[in-house]
């Protein structure tokens, strides 16, 4: 893998990490500070203060891990165009576990040597 | 605009077009031959013909006409990346006609002078 899909992939690492000990704040500092996430069943949000609040219902509403697999990388400079995959595991309180299957594309931008995600898209492979 | 956003907003209108007139290849022929649509509630797919199969099922679930509307690009060379928000209307055959407003992100690529879909990823605002 190129040096940027090696950074990309430390920036995911970090991202699953923070998601997987329920830390949403430490979810959103994944992001630019302007970033856009497009979620399914949302209007679009911006910005690391709506992303937390974002990722934090999420955790509240049973998300426990998220799995992020890279399927394909474009670059071009500073930005890079990552399509992946993921796997969400879904604990309710008092209901059944289940697993959610989909697809993503983030467009990253490299901010100080970093990688963040500035753009962040997804839906699910499953029945709505 | 840019001249590439000039571009962008003729190959959307070409894809809306053909959409509003029922025509799936008119709307696949938009993408590159290897391109990949992420459609929610179905796996990743690759290929016009594949893409051509899509929107015809689409079409004859009822989905009527395709409004598309850029909100950002991102320019990079040969490719350039559009955050936009579409709205379908449907009529279903019999039922009451609705109205899906979502988001949208297209990873365009420039082939031979012309933009085409190269990566295609949305989901609707609304519920599930």
């Amino acid at each position: 893998m190129s040096k940027i899909g090696d950074a990309i992939r430390t920036s995911n690492d970090n991202f699953m990490a923070a998601f997987n000990r329920g830390d949403a704040a430490g979810v959103a500092a994944c992001y630019t500070t302007d970033a856009r996430l497009l979620p399914p069943g949302a209007a679009p949000m911006t910005g690391i203060p709506d992303i937390a609040a974002f990722w934090q219902g999420a955790m509240d509403m049973g998300i426990k891990t998220a799995l992020l697999e890279t399927k394909e990388i474009e670059e071009r400079g500073d930005l890079a165009i990552e399509v992946g995959q993921y796997t969400l595991t879904i604990q309710p309180e008092g209901g059944a576990a289940m697993t959610d299957v989909g697809k993503y594309v983030v467009v990253w931008i490299e901010d100080n040597g970093t990688w963040k995600l500035h753009i962040d898209i997804w839906n699910s492979n499953g029945a709505a």
